[in-house]
């Protein structure tokens, strides 16, 4: 289940990155289940990692070879094992893979980033995984991101892409992105992965600095279910193709880069929301005039998480009773209850703790028919807001996540 | 659904104390949906409310009438109805109900504490309920307390109640208490509510003290969905007819009887999550070698409340790498992920950041198969512990409350 059709948009190539993508069978017989970036000499890499202290070996050892102080020039990405939980075997396992690539591209093993996604606490199957590379080496190429886009995915129901062309200083730059993630989405980067390319070239700061602003209002600031993964990883790549150079924290190139990098951001963090496991609804939580964007967020992410919430999206039932009981625990110790308003779109159905006076039961549940839901809740505080993305909770989530294994 | 069979035990009457249940109509036609308790004149009454900001009218109410210095003579309790979310006329709802108790009995309406628990945000029906309080009197008895365990429910699937026979000081005393509460369960109270009889007699202030100690312990140790509520409530009403006064904090008797109330405490919260919303499988998890008991509680909540864990529970699944996982993100920085020893049972299934060498799929899904299942985790760090109950995550929960309204 997903919410809504949503086709893989055109994905730009962006010059100095080939991807392939190839079926080692590491996951089901004669799917593409292995991905390979190339990255042209000269180029930056930046990325964020998930925080949960159980982080898988691939994620530890991407880490390493990140500030190594050797040049990026491959990143091996393969799904349907997450090498997580798999103790001494799986730092093992990640570093067989790189030196495959390292033996197979001439390039040190510490130039290649590894990348699992799948199920956890199982031995990653390096043999299938080693023998795919030379034919993914093979089938490199600009235009390979579509086949990226597929070939990461575990339980998502579709590729999620997103392309945006600009013009920094009269030349134009590309940025494209492919990210997968489906359950164990929350902030702080779940069970996704994502890889962003530009031919705009940045210092290595501020690229760092850029995917973090972008990151923070996008893959941040979504949940499916509260979970977040041992696999995170968000990844930018920055060629220099485009012969453009950002390296001004106070230039307009800067600036119009990192608002470009969060649109591409955004939309992938939205695409996984929408292919949310078992998602039937898209819903957009926006809290504003909050003390503070942290007071904000946190009660975003209450009535996000709340399964009562969730579940009653799923009913399509404005059961905003459940909305209030959420931001009554969202930890304001000192919240009036009195002056926060609850909005269905701009449809006004709670204030004064208690239900609107020209609230209409039809008419709210007009309001959560839709495939796409916006609660707004105003605190009556002060002028901070933020704005956090999920989706329903329904039977089928619990389906998905009690068969995964089997 | 619920987690097997659970008989009402026995409930011994508490002199002093007489229950009532009628129909009034508030819920389903011809369903026990009021319940009154009559307190003998000098019984004391202690309580813990919900900590969720919006609190529902009663739970106001009931907190200013606890501290106005009148005794408290009569509780009230209605299902079908919360009296949340309802706002100024909740207010005027709660006082007519206390109102028509004072009339009928003869007391002060601040004598009366009001109990409402069901759906949130719909207007109090008072009509039936003040209707109801002349057949409640006059149906008072001291063997009321199964009619009462059955007039208080809601989604519940079966009533809750526990009783203790104890000998304090060489007098026999008694402990007997009633709960409801199935889904929105949580610690601080959730949609709970617990009403507890004892025929000692407390100083007022041990009351609260025994009180809050047996809570903290019990039903701040449940969670069904990580969800709080505004109605939640545990009194404590002790009557003093056993002759057994308890008013040195330092006795026997007064540790004593805390531990026998903390027993009933915790034989009605189990069962509550027993009846968990959808449950199928009643699992304790238990977090030692924990720096402290809140880190070690905060790991338990945090394994207790993540959807993925709860979904493989409900699959019967041993899922070690999402309790790791959960274990991962659970806010210790400095968590040593090589140190945390997990088992089901006493059957290590994960240690050393990964499955343990010993581990067989087969024996680790036989622990999983049983109705009742124990998840233990040993940080590796310190020597305290917390042990919290919880329930599996069925797609019976999302129906149950999908449909809750319709």
């Amino acid at each position: 289940m997903a919410v809504g059709e949503q086709a893989l948009p055109e994905l730009r190539p962006v010059a100095g990155i080939r991807a392939a993508a190839v079926a080692a069978g590491v996951r089901k017989p004669g799917r593409k289940d292995v991905v390979l970036f190339e990255l042209a000499e000269g180029s930056g890499c930046a990325a964020v990692f998930t925080r949960n202290r159980f982080r898988a070996a691939p994620v530890r050892m991407a880490e390493r070879h990140l500030t190594s102080g050797y040049e990026i020039r491959y990143l091996l990405v393969n799904t349907g094992n997450a090498n997580a939980g798999t103790g001494a075997q799986g730092e093992r396992d990640a570093r067989a893979c790189c030196e495959a690539v390292a033996r197979e591209t001439g390039c040190d093993p510490r130039q290649v980033l590894p990348f699992s996604t799948g199920v956890i606490g199982e031995p990653l199957p390096v043999t299938p995984i080693v023998a795919s590379i030379g034919a993914a080496r093979a089938g490199l190429g600009e235009q390979g991101w579509a086949a990226a886009a597929s070939g990461i995915l575990t339980t998502d129901t579709r590729p999620k892409g997103a392309s945006e062309a600009l013009v920094l200083g009269g030349r134009p730059v590309v940025i494209t992105g492919i990210a997968k993630g489906a359950g164990m989405i929350r902030p702080d980067m779940a069970t996704m992965l994502a890889f962003i390319g530009t031919d705009a070239g940045l210092e290595q700061g501020l690229a760092r600095r850029a995917l973090r602003e972008a990151v923070a209002q996008s893959f941040n600031r979504i949940t499916v279910d509260g979970d977040t993964s041992t696999n995170d990883a968000c990844v930018l790549v920055s060629t220099g193709r485009s012969g453009v150079v950002i390296d001004d924290l106070g230039s307009a190139e800067y600036a119009e880069f990192v608002a470009a990098l969060s649109r591409v951001c955004t939309a992938l963090a939205q695409a996984i929301v929408r292919d949310g496991e078992g998602a039937t609804r898209f819903v957009t939580v926006r809290v504003g005039a909050a003390t503070t964007e942290a007071e904000a967020e946190a009660v975003a992410f209450t009535v996000a998480e709340s399964p009562l919430v969730k579940t009653a999206l799923y009913a399509g039932d404005p059961n905003w009773g459940r909305i209030l009981a959420a931001v009554g625990r969202a930890g304001i110790a000192d919240l009036d209850v009195d002056g926060v308003r609850v909005y269905l779109d701009d449809y006004l159905i709670a204030h004064d703790g208690g239900r609107a006076s020209t609230y209409e039961e039809a008419e709210a549940a007009r309001r959560m028919a839709g495939e796409e839901v916006t609660i707004r809740i105003e605190l009556g505080r002060g002028k901070a807001a933020a704005t956090v993305w999920t989706c329903d909770f329904s039977t089928e989530y619990v389906r998905i996540n009690a068969d995964y294994r089997s």
